[in-house]
């Protein structure tokens, strides 16, 4: 049974889940899928005509005489067979004993694989227009549906691309976790957000994007509604945020012309990590405001793209900071002069 | 010059250290240092006969005829070659432009080596007596002298066990980086017990050690006064708390009575990670009350040892969650099992 228990202390919460222990080891990647990598590989449970070695599709975008969990998908999305949250139960507190010292719960909530083509192993960073079109719609569809459910408070979607970044397979996949709780890190952006507006009215992001618009420091890409910027604060080497140049808390209310355009900056900023730093692992992760919050006015949705080329260790893990060895200038600086292919 | 910043949404602080990357990489190891390993490496800078090769040693436990940087020494403090922070500028919020969007600093303070012992590569679960209590008691001495700083607020003292858990040298040492504000982590636990404090007037660290001494389902070893334990809410697999059972807010305030006694107890948990997971890499560190704060009543000290055997991904950056694929107490009842030797 997957189980959520709370940290006493801080009262993050934690996912315990032994069926992730079971996933599949056999096609551990070392984090460099090529350009010229194989287009199918008849062993790897992504691959088309493999479609029956998943749980049946919950989306597929496919031609339209063909069939569900059969071939003709170009993107396909099914349930995470190795699940961390279930529906199985639903997700209650259980504090009943000891003064709230061992707070539990049923980790109630969805997983989803999002399988982004049929291609066993093209770069992401490689995707054609219409390829980045479909990953990023089928982010938003997904949460559209996934939205629906009572039980959910939040729905995080994130990619981790390279063995180093944690994939553990290489044919090229997002991932969603629906989840009972709104977590952290949004919790914290949330709480800093309506500080800051309890005072200015503003929405902080506007105001960060606006300046960064003004200095011009720390542009990576941008198009007339999508800025990528790396934060004055970046934790990593070359860091980089993703927003929308207007005010908006969800991502799942773009629209496909607004879609389209944040491909591009998307499709570059991949494009520019890939090329210039070497294909290097990488984790990215869309913020956006809680299924049932109503942060509308101050929260401002983004995406966040975390090369790792450094390595969190003990003091990282003793006090939650992190020490960047580069300046964020200097990396928006390197990024924005790469071309985009 | 290194530079704090300050995220302005979650005002998480940020160390911005170009220094660090030159650290050198030639003695990049493999995370398996040996028992067997060799005692002396010429090449080795933190080896006996290259005191030359570090900064000025500013604490050394040595034998009473023998000189300061020079051979004699059983563990040797120095200052971090590649520091993150220097007490060259000082700390004070320069937030004078844009309405708090760029709110920054001098990142001053100081960053500190402890070399364990004169061997090259003895595993430190290896450790006899007279060395575990010679590590213990240096983490205290630096404390007492590090905390005679006016600028310093926090002093994280940690270990990187591993290439992948961080180590970039073979040579057994531990680390403190003495900073200018309290850690979140350390913030986030001060305000958690506070509030556990306000409504029970117990401290939350000794109710919990209390439940777990009664309950006896996470303990992985104890002494009459020293606590190992599996928390309830474990975020990785393995992961192992060590505390005093008697109430304390500052590491440094422990006896030399009491040193030794917890040496038994660290020692114990290294060498049941160390033989039952196979010499895994890890990091841990120390939690205590902030130099200058004193949340003494409510705040208890603890070591966090964080086993690396699984990789915090997209989704724990995501959230700030952690989905831990292991039940606490399975892993308490098998490094409960292992025997110390």
């Amino acid at each position: 049974m997957p189980e959520m228990r709370r940290d006493p202390i801080t009262k993050n919460w934690v996912i315990i889940a032994t069926e992730r222990a079971r996933r599949p080891e056999s096609e551990l990647i070392d984090g460099d899928a090529l350009a010229e990598g194989i287009a199918h590989d008849p062993a790897c449970f992504f691959c088309t005509g493999n479609e029956y070695t998943t749980p049946p599709e919950v989306m597929a975008y496919r031609r339209e005489e063909s069939m569900s969990d059969k071939p003709g998908w170009s993107l396909r999305v099914v349930p995470n067979k190795y699940a961390a949250l279930n529906m199985e139960g639903s997700f209650k507190l259980d504090n009943s004993n000891n003064n709230n010292l061992k707070v539990s719960g049923y980790a109630a909530g969805l997983a989803e694989v999002i399988i982004e083509t049929d291609h066993h192993s093209k770069n992401i960073a490689l995707f054609n227009n219409k390829e980045t079109f479909a990953v990023l719609k089928s982010y938003r569809d997904r949460y559209l549906v996934l939205s629906q459910e009572d039980a959910i408070e939040y729905i995080t979607i994130f990619r981790n691309n390279g063995k180093e970044a944690g994939a553990t397979l290489i044919h090229p996949h997002s991932q969603i976790l629906a989840i009972p709780i709104v977590p952290i890190n949004v919790k914290n952006e949330i709480g800093g957000a309506k500080e800051h507006y309890d005072k200015t009215l503003n929405c902080i992001y506007c105001d960060i994007i606006e300046n960064e618009l003004r200095e011009k420091r720390r542009i990576v890409c941008e198009t007339d509604n999508f800025l990528a910027f790396a934060p004055y604060w970046s934790k990593t080497p070359f860091e980089t945020w993703v927003a929308p140049k207007f005010h908006s808390a969800r991502y799942e209310t773009l629209s496909n012309l607004h879609l389209e355009e944040l491909a591009i900056v998307w499709k570059a900023v991949l494009y520019k990590i890939y090329a210039g730093l070497d294909n290097p692992p990488y984790n990215y992760y869309i913020h956006t405001a809680p299924v049932h919050e109503s942060p509308d006015k101050y929260y401002h949705w983004h995406m966040e793209f975390i090369p790792k080329l450094t390595m969190a260790a003990g003091f990282e893990l003793a006090t939650g900071m992190y020490i960047n060895i580069t300046i964020p200038e200097d990396c928006a600086d390197f990024l924005r002069d790469i071309p985009v292919k």
